[in-house]
């Protein structure tokens, strides 16, 4: 494995340990200024946005695994693949809610060497019973 | 404009023009061996799907229109994400079915130097009272 897929898988680890410790400062500081995320069903949002979500889920527990596909380096542009399943659990109690599915991830090397995510595809949807 | 981002976008114009003419044997040569599909709600998928979906698509009509927001280059690897809307209109007649949103798609120049299609993601969804 070279370093740099090993820096961009090391990014997705991190994304996932700060995101469930709730730390979204850390993850903020994982994702380009410029970063455009895609989800079906709204417009293409960006980090405003993305910051505001997590405070919103600040009433649930979120449980992430992250099956890591595979990651393709060219220079200072990458992309990573990957099979994504969400659990949440409302705080408060009541049912989980999971969603699973692939995501599709552009990285960007910035000043200093380090990747940063630049652009996401999530498309996760809900397992199970409806 | 670079000649790569004009090279990728060119590819896009194509495999809309080539879909449209059901010229399946020409998007195919758009498209890497290797590629993967991402959509919701299904397993990833490959070249050999994607062509028997092109097939099974023969009893619509199907008009596109993609709206190219970005392409990005680095070497021989690019992403393009786009807007992009598919109406697919039973040819025997019937209601015609419009769907509509983000793609992200990553391109590869392979040798000779022409760019093809590596990953797609597509994050359409059906437009309109359901």
């Amino acid at each position: 494995m070279s370093p740099d897929e090993q820096a961009i898988r090391d990014v997705i680890a991190t994304w996932l340990s700060a995101s469930a410790a709730g730390d979204t400062s850390k993850v903020l500081s994982l994702i380009a200024d410029d970063v455009v995320f895609l989800v079906a069903g709204r417009p293409p949002f960006g980090k405003k946005e993305f910051a505001a979500s997590q405070d919103a889920l600040r009433t649930h527990r979120i449980e992430t695994t992250s099956d890591v596909r595979e990651v393709i380096v060219d220079r200072d542009l990458g992309f990573a693949r990957t099979h994504l399943t969400v659990t949440m659990t409302p705080i408060a109690g009541g049912q989980p809610l999971r969603r699973s599915g692939p995501t599709l991830s552009i990285f960007r090397r910035v000043a200093g060497g380090r990747w940063v995510l630049a652009r996401d595809a999530n498309l996760l949807t809900v397992d199970g019973p409806r």
